[in-house]
């Protein structure tokens, strides 16, 4: 009876600060070897550029596959640190798969 | 008799090393004071968290006014460095005024 959607929680990418190539590991392996439809790629702050060179090198390396970026989006966590309010930038990117192609 | 769209090269901004609050400013002066309908934030490489967190900050101070992110997109340059291909991550968010508020 549970809704839970498929694969979730199992699909996800947390952008940090280990080397771009482990990201992009990472993807390709949800994307190839486990069969995902897709792969949510999140990021905080300054790991986002990070985030989008992974999005961006594996589209260009999955292309021929279908993979697509479907969609990005953006958002602010808000947080007290040291008794001020701080914004910090997220993103949300979402590579998969063409059904159509 | 021309096709040019109104405001063409003019509501662009582009981020740079720059404080991010010069970024800002110019964002709001554009939306605000010349009263374009829109604006287009690029950004290439690092400088794409920083355009991320000037379209957020922007949003976030002029949501009253009905600003949004009406659409992200990233994609690669591709170029010749030091005798080997180089590509760059880049990112366009385009903020707007939605018309029906």
């Amino acid at each position: 009876m549970s809704e839970e959607p498929k694969n979730a929680g199992e699909n996800i990418v947390f952008i940090g600060s280990k080397p771009l190539v482990n990201y992009i590991k990472s993807i390709m392996m949800q994307l190839n070897k486990r069969n995902a439809a897709e792969v949510v790629i999140k990021s905080r702050g300054k790991f986002i550029s990070k985030a989008v060179d992974a999005a961006e090198v594996s589209k260009r390396v999955l292309e021929k596959k279908g993979i697509k970026i479907k969609s990005i989006s953006t958002s602010s966590d808000s947080f007290e640190k040291e008794g001020r309010r701080t914004n910090i930038s997220t993103m949300e990117i979402i590579l998969a798969a063409q059904q159509s192609q």
